[in-house]
């Protein structure tokens, strides 16, 4: 037989069908460009950790292999160290939730890999699932590799309209969606939070209809103004909760976690076990000298402080330089305000923001069906105020240009 | 509606399709038996870093945070830093590719996350691909869950038995099968080495019958006796080549690679910023500095005498003590030996084994289809001379209570 030459047209052929429907991440696509000097990003939700104390991070990096020896080199479990997952039961203490125990607690690399882990326990292709529109583009992407039907539900100032999706719930019938996706607290990307009424309602729902709650709680404890809000998992053991410690120390240690009921646990260990075998073991251990042995609750504060100014410092630009027809949320925490200008294609204006020196991820990218076009999700939290009041006046500038 | 209560009932009602034809590793299953004082492990594939620099790690590691400061700590591109892709190209070059482009290697959460990839890129349900009989029981569990159709081919002294996969292809014809995976040195669980003439034949059989080749690697360093062979990658840049540090330095390291061509790297990155976004920077930053920056290549080194010893412990006590109609492999690397002993179901002899105070690996855990049942997977990689000696003896025992 005559022997073929590999093509990039003969690979095209070759891969699986989930890859011509898994979406792409607008913010991955934005990261060569954000790393120009030129250029201020909105677009990253790269938390600003340019004040983390060094010399105490590399204390705790190398007494983990020091006072931990051989084992924090080695593999480790499948749903990671008993100590780490402890660890992960205290800081949710301070979200609110006082009563996990460390084994319904499972280690992943970030929660992004939770969420391809839960999208890959439950969705069979073609499955419905909830999640609020516009919703965290990451999620969208993890569950896409598995091919659900999304149905987005739409947001007001208070979270997810919670009776519409009452509505498609009704009209759908018990059992028939495999799971609601929603990040109540300043929701990425829009920075809104859901009520304490709603999330009620919500859980209500949840067992009204059998459908399983993911709650995603990665921007909790960055809250500027205004009370907490208690989490859906601390009256509801069915709620599937994420955690992670990218944003109160490092993403790139890659910790996140997720709490489960024990039949839940049992099947996402099972897909575990195939996608990595284990996580990172001396990141386990640093993540758990970080939040024993070290002031970890100041350098938060530090942080929090640091994010409130750039929130207000990102708001007050926005109401100097954008449009009057523009609108935009105020967020009470987190990293992201979403602004919306009518008549403006945001997707079509970042060539020319770019040229500016500003990047934003553009509103379609937080949607899976088209919707979002004339948004944008602005993120607050990685440039200082002075660039943030900068960026916003050449994206003003860029509206100017895009009319 | 009257409100429903989730039971395990509901909960079991809720998962994907492909969560009941997943496999269970049957070396994690082990793994807490693994862990009691009592028993000796010949199950687990973990490398024995005993004698690992705790000092010269601790450097590195508190260096990697004092040095590479805050991006150390930050998210990371989804292929990872390229001056780690820079470090894997050089640990390539002593496996005999000295010609690999940083920008074809993508970073991953070990090996394993590589081979989850690679069954979502390239498998549909019910698309066949090949591996050798037996093969990595991890290999197997990945790609299930992808719901593929598993053709092992059987293998000899000389590895997987080319012949056999020739007329299959035959029969199958050209284009009809996604990828045929397979270790050519020291496979796990043989610790067969496949032979030179037949990895030309495999490269042959891959451009007549345009099936992609995955050549698994994790042990190609560990050669104690013997001469190297060329990776099937040195002469065919289209075959796809794996390779991690969790055998020459450090498993809870998770640091793993894939070497590709352009057109699958770009499907392996779409899929992977959904499944993880990055990996662990800091962990890219530590192994950047072990390679550079230690004694690396004598503390290896140092390991490869010591799994020498413990190969020639175990062939030697499976000599003395294994029954004489018992047939083993005598591997010239790597971590395992493969035994089998007719007339014995090494899976219900598990438990004779675990009240002797020794555990294995039983051969149907590495075949997709039932095969195996006669045979075992021992490691000689992570216990003492002496204990392998007694392991063996206690083996011998259970197969004498067995019979």
């Amino acid at each position: 037989m005559e022997a073929l030459t590999y093509t990039p047209e003969m690979w095209s052929g070759m891969f699986a069908d989930r890859m011509s429907t898994m979406r792409k991440s607008a913010v991955r696509d934005l990261f060569e460009a954000a790393a120009r000097p030129d250029i201020i990003s909105l677009s990253g939700g790269m938390p600003e950790i340019s004040s983390m104390p060094l010399d105490v991070v590399a204390r705790v990096a190398s007494d983990s292999v020091l006072k931990e020896g051989v084992a924090a080199l080695q593999y480790g479990t499948t749903p990671g160290r008993i100590e780490c997952r402890r660890v992960a039961c205290d800081i949710m203490v301070g979200d609110g939730l006082s009563d996990i125990d460390p084994e319904n607690v499972m280690l992943t690399s970030g929660a992004q890999q939770a969420l391809d882990l839960l999208g890959r326990v439950f969705i069979n292709p073609g499955d419905v699932i909830f999640c609020e529109g516009p919703t965290y583009l990451g999620a969208l992407q993890a569950f896409s590799a598995y091919q659900p039907e999304f149905h987005c539900i739409e947001m007001d100032g208070d979270g997810m309209r919670v009776d519409l999706l009452e509505e498609e719930l009704r009209k759908l019938g018990r059992g028939k969606a495999k799971f609601v996706y929603c990040i109540p607290n300043f929701q990425n990307p829009t920075g809104v939070t859901l009520s304490d009424e709603r999330r009620h309602r919500l859980v209500e729902l949840s067992h009204e209809y059998g459908l399983p709650i993911i709650e995603d709680n990665p921007y909790g404890r960055l809250r500027y103004t205004g009370d907490p809000i208690a989490p859906m998992r601390s009256y509801d053991p069915n709620v599937i909760y994420l955690g992670t410690v990218s944003k109160i120390f490092a993403p790139g240690m890659r910790i996140g976690w997720i709490v489960m009921p024990p039949e839940v646990f049992a099947k996402v260990n099972h897909a575990k076990q195939g996608g990595d075998l284990c996580g990172s073991t001396i990141n386990q251990v640093m993540v758990e000298h970080y939040f024993h042995d070290t002031e970890w609750e100041s350098v938060l504060a530090t942080l929090v402080k640091k994010y409130a100014e750039r929130r207000d410092a990102m708001l007050t630009a926005l109401e100097d330089f954008f449009p009057k027809e523009a609108t935009f949320t105020r967020p009470d925490g987190g990293f992201f305000i979403w602004a919306t200008i009518p008549g403006i294609d945001t997707k079509k204006m970042l060539d020319v923001a770019l040229a500016h020196g500003v990047t934003f991820v553009p509103g379609v990218g937080c949607y899976p069906d088209g919707r979002g076009g004339e948004s944008m999700r602005i993120a607050f939290c990685y440039e200082s105020p002075e660039n943030l009041r900068e960026a916003i006046r050449r994206l003003a500038d860029a509206i100017q240009e895009q009319r």
